[in-house]
């Protein structure tokens, strides 16, 4: 199940030159199943990653931390799913190390410069002697070109609870040149990320000061990541990577405020968006698709946090999951959002263009079937008015439905 | 369905001197129902209430907080079910007040001398009418002597989505004489309870100085209370309320310190808390009784921190649902509970007895079927060690089953 969420088609997706990708089936989990992928990255890219701030961050978090500032230039990235080697202490570190080794040696760079990533079950042992083994038949399927087709492979290849695999693209023109950026995300539930999501990688042809990228990538994930919620949970291994491969024959961008800059970013950030909007549209068990949206706070940290509360509030989540207009509980939510001094008397809300309450209390010409058609629908946009200034700032989220119990469930089962 | 939770016996509870309760079916949402409550006090009772901090804080706990700050002295309480009288404006603090003035009427008091407390569906005008013209039948239902009786009715009366009744009661020796303490409460969604909850309330019949009152309160709320959790829902109408008749013939208890009021102090406490985990035994949809139990923490601030990002995370309540040991849950909600200089390489973990994790990592002798063993059981309590200082904290919730998505996507309809 998900909310209008398809698989990407190959003729949507730009290949990105400079980047190949090879996927495999190494039984790390269950047989039968892509669960390893290698992303092979041409000598001169430009690479950054923002990761979880959950302080029991995984294993290859750590890694990936220590390589990206201590690298010559990132080359390659394996990732694996069934196994999330967090809460795995020192061994796991190890295993995430001679990972990076082994594959570096059969790629004839260094071991720092590769980036791993694991996704699935908390602290239970890597078994990283399946994935050096399963590294050749990665190697080989990433072929010697880069193709639209390797990115649908990566978006299958990362998946766990996904049901939809995740790809977006787009292309831009940048001083006279067709510049393509292409990305890929996994993720479904422990979604809050704080920072970035489960795992999303970003890479583009354009041309980018390697000085530049770090900025870029943060701009990226607060502007789509850092925006979405299923859960509230956040991630122990929350990386997203962005990739320039700087194969595109212009002048590189060293600042995102340039028009060249600004271009660029709103392509990427769209692709992100798109990406990080698929997690949510495919959150688990999700059957709605909710847009949160605060205005008239002081600043945006504080539209952020009633966002927030309304998008964990599990009453809320149930009642968008009922299609049921008990929109108080939305109230409730912006009550207990932590404003000290939040005057309820001030505050407006809006479920898509229908006023429900006006100055803290329900509207006069509110009719609970004015509500109950908005809510029915598999897209919402819920809209408080705080009154306090010009500030504003949108979260996405998903409701919560008996879906989501079965699969957190039963999902080691 | 409700962990471990039994309907309270009248021959348990304690008649409280000074305290007639009478209930009616006012048919204030649904005929047939008991759904309004009338607790008339003697002159001279000592009266103190902690209220909720949700800023969009119900009409009915704006007008006891003037009441308790103007009052002579409270003489009576009305609580109705049904309808929250909350996100209802101005209109709704006029409907609570015309309430109070009718119930003065009845009683020849005067009107801030009377404590309004509502409790169900949010943003739907109070129907004040129906609450008014159902209190003399309530009155009526007091009588003229206190009983235990009046207890389990009130008990019923004030449920909303409650399954069982819930009462509590004790006995406790003050200076020479028997002094009895008797309790009720309701409540199980929307608990997060920033003061107090959905709504409790304790009584005793011994002598406590009025100055001393309001600090009674607020312990008892701070040990009992405000360390529940369901859903991370701050209700609207949190209120809890203690009184002291005064009733019992003992020199009035004038510090929490000295050992009668130490004594009373437990005695309460011990109401109290087992009133609040009744609201946890019998949260929506609750299959599990959680003690979740954070030490070795710099304050106990940083330790309820943990405590609820624990007892809030979807994942962790879905998998005590499940019975399933995946632990490392456990371990994520620890890292993103908030404390930014945690230090993973420092933290245990415990299922009970079993050692889960040692400093940060999987523990050498735990075995999957020892954690399955404790994660069948319906009481479970979940000890984190932080490893950074002396303080400790402990917040009691349940876990997330389908029921709780079915009630509350049901509540309404």
């Amino acid at each position: 199940m998900s909310v209008h969420l398809h698989p990407p088609r190959i003729e949507d997706l730009h290949p990105i030159a400079g980047l190949r990708i090879g996927v495999t089936q190494a039984g790390i989990r269950k047989a039968d199943r892509k669960d390893l992928t290698v992303v092979l990255i041409d000598a001169g890219a430009s690479v950054s990653g923002v990761f979880t701030q959950n302080r029991f961050c995984a294993a290859p978090v750590q890694v990936c931390r220590e390589h990206l500032s201590a690298s010559q230039g990132i080359r390659a990235m394996v990732v694996n799913t069934g196994n999330a080697n967090a809460g795995t202490g020192e061994d796991g570190l190890k295993r995430a190390r001679e990972t990076c080794v082994a594959l570096a040696q059969a790629l004839n760079i260094q071991p720092d410069q590769v980036l791993p990533f694991s996704t699935g079950v908390i602290m239970e042992p890597l078994p990283h002697d399946r994935i050096i083994a399963g590294l050749p038949a990665a190697i080989a399927a990433a072929g010697a070109a880069a193709s639209a087709q390797q990115w649908v492979d990566a978006a299958e290849g990362i998946m766990t609870t996904d049901t939809v695999p995740k790809a977006a693209s787009a292309q831009v023109q940048i001083a006279g040149k067709t510049v393509s950026i292409t990305g890929i995300s996994k993720g479904a539930g422990m979604i809050r990320p704080n920072m970035a999501t489960m795992l999303g990688y970003v890479a583009t042809d354009a041309c980018v000061a390697p000085a530049l990228m770090k900025d870029l990538a943060l701009a990226l994930a607060e502007g789509s990541f850092n925006r979405v919620t299923v859960d509230g949970d956040t991630s122990t291994n929350d990386s997203f990577v962005v990739i320039a491969t700087n194969h595109a024959a212009h002048a590189p961008i060293t600042s995102l405020n340039s028009p060249e800059g600004q271009a660029l970013f709103q392509a990427m950030l769209q692709v992100a968006r798109q990406l990080a909007q698929a997690i949510v549209r495919d959150g688990e068990g999700a059957t709605k698709f909710i847009t949160v949206q605060v205005e008239g706070g002081r600043d945006s940290a504080e539209c952020r946090q009633v966002a927030y509360a309304i998008a964990h509030s599990p009453l809320v989540k149930t009642a968008f999951f009922a299609s049921d207009p008990n929109l108080g509980r939305i109230l409730a939510a912006v009550g207990y959002a932590g404003i000290t001094d939040l005057d309820q008397t001030n505050i407006d809300l809006y479920l898509d263009d229908v006023h429900v309450a006006v100055q803290g209390g329900r509207h006069p010409a509110y009719r609970e079937e004015d509500g109950q058609r908005v809510m029915k629908q598999s897209e919402i946009t819920v809209r408080v008015v705080l009154g306090r200034g010009a500030a504003s700032d949108t979260v996405w989220t998903c409701d919560l439905s008996h879906d989501y119990v079965s699969i957190n469930a039963d999902y080691r089962s």
